[in-house]
């Protein structure tokens, strides 16, 4: 979904930050959708990155800027380990490798990580210099993905920048079977009119950013100048610490009381086991004094969202 | 040197902690010398962790037991970044993914890890939350080892314990090229009558352990309790932080002014450089409530020495 979204904004750009942009190419295990707005060369690849294969052919047209999103998820790395390292871990390698492989070129590469690096037991606010303590295999192979891409940068291979993405909020589309789908939900679907489920108490607080902040931590990834960052290039993203309490009094800001009714509370002792495992508020001061920026409101969250994906319709209006 | 302690030790005692061990096999590159008076099993292998089919072979015999100390070296990892990856990583990974293959086989893996794990700029004093941050690419990879061991240890596969060794002190034998050698030689050389070089100045401060620490470490890590280690299993060993000063100092106790006079100090302004960039401090709560225990003043790791490795002998005395 990031991937997507940040394909559409370079396209309807045709530049990335003040880059122009001539060039185009996305990669996804299925054929992606090749933006249609764009003037620039557009490719779209079918491909595995853990292939034999895959990565030289991405790294064979010289791009400036490599985007790593992709990534075999959370509870797939869990019910298939052996896919979860092949994917998320050797196709990171194997990409690093095709790069290190070409004398003298030194692309930008975003690098997608992500708060499962983190696991409980952590402090309320964890701070820029905790350790990583991933509880899923997933959170193990992005920490080791951090890891890879600190040395490569350092040793001079590429030019890395590693952004821990919050939790997006409010995500378009249907809900998911993931267990974080209801943060979206309790919005998404009162703003729609429809019901939704609330598996957790109001008290549970989690790290919030929109869909526009997260295309915009991949822009800023991808120009700003890194030489300030020195050898540490993982970063979490600056984001909205905020209970589910301050997300129901966001909607009904904006959509009023009838909105809130339409939230069923259901508890789920199995999904309040998993929420409490994850992290509730960052101090990401490193972040934002390199530039990155996000909503410090969950008002502020909602309003993005209206406007980016509702054309600023409120449904109570 | 840590390997053949630790088989030496187990030789002696026909035990690790307190359970009798009735088959040692020593695993190097290089045929290592198998300790003689032991009256179990003993087997020494030539072999090659990275190559194809090395992992199988240690696994084959299932030992309760497996310690993994063996790496490529800092400088080497740094000099021969292919080498250093296939090795280290590569390496401790089949060996891990050689235990996950059998099924029910769930052995105690104790692996050795470094301080090369942090790099600069870090806090005087480091806790045990602080988070990694390798600036070697040996560091790199012993970081992802953590990584790993952790994982393989939270899905069932390995009972994993890692260990972060402090600078061993005083290291018998002679000098070498490390740049960390000094810190043995200005005490070594003098307890044996030999002039040694001092590059660094008396303010400088590191942090400290013996060799019979680091065995005792090892012990401690194939014998303990892991239920109270819970998912997080690495951590930096206990030891001393002491200066040069302190050293000099604690030089002076056991063997007076006479031997402190053939420290000769010949300033060298790239091994001051490095040296910068190590730890100097460590908050080790964690280790020692988990049990491991190391020296609590220099003086005392100097004593260690002297009696394990000198027979009680002061060159003074």
């Amino acid at each position: 979904m990031i991937g997507r979204k940040c394909a559409e904004r370079v396209a309807t750009a045709g530049k990335i930050g003040d880059m122009p942009v001539d060039m185009l190419t996305l990669i996804d295990v299925i054929a992606p959708e090749v933006a249609q707005d764009f003037d620039g060369k557009r490719t779209a690849i079918a491909a595995d990155l853990s292939a034999a294969g895959t990565a030289e052919r991405i790294v064979g047209a010289r791009p400036d800027v490599i985007v790593h999103l992709a990534a075999i998820v959370s509870g797939e790395a869990e019910a298939d380990f052996e896919k979860g390292y092949r994917v998320n871990l050797d196709g990171t390698r194997a990409l690093f490798e095709a790069i290190r492989a070409v004398k003298g070129y030194v692309p930008r590469v975003v690098y997608a990580s992500s708060l499962a690096v983190f696991g409980a037991p952590f402090p309320e606010k964890i701070e820029d210099d905790y350790h990583l303590t991933p509880l899923t295999s997933y959170g193990a192979q992005k920490a080791m993905g951090e890891v890879l891409l600190d040395d490569y940068t350092r040793r001079g291979f590429l030019d890395g920048v590693g952004i821990r993405f919050p939790t997006i909020c409010i995500r378009p589309g249907r809900p998911n079977k993931a267990a974080s789908s209801f943060f979206s939900g309790i919005l998404r679907e009162p703003l729609n009119g429809e019901q939704a489920i609330l598996p957790v108490g109001d008290d549970v607080r989690h790290w919030f950013a929109s869909v526009r902040s997260a295309v915009g931590f991949v822009e800023h990834a991808a120009t700003m100048d890194t030489v300030l960052l020195g050898a540490r290039r993982n970063m979490t993203m600056p984001g909205v610490s905020a209970t589910v309490g301050d997300q129901i009094e966001a909607l009904r800001d904006v959509a009023g009381d009838e909105a809130v009714a339409l939230i069923r509370r259901a508890p789920d002792p199995v999904v309040a086991r998993i929420i409490e495992g994850w992290p509730r508020d960052f101090n990401t001061a490193r972040a934002r004094e390199m530039g990155f920026r996000a909503e410090t409101s969950f008002r502020e969250i909602v309003d993005v969202y209206l406007e980016d994906e509702l054309e600023g319709r409120r449904s109570g209006a």
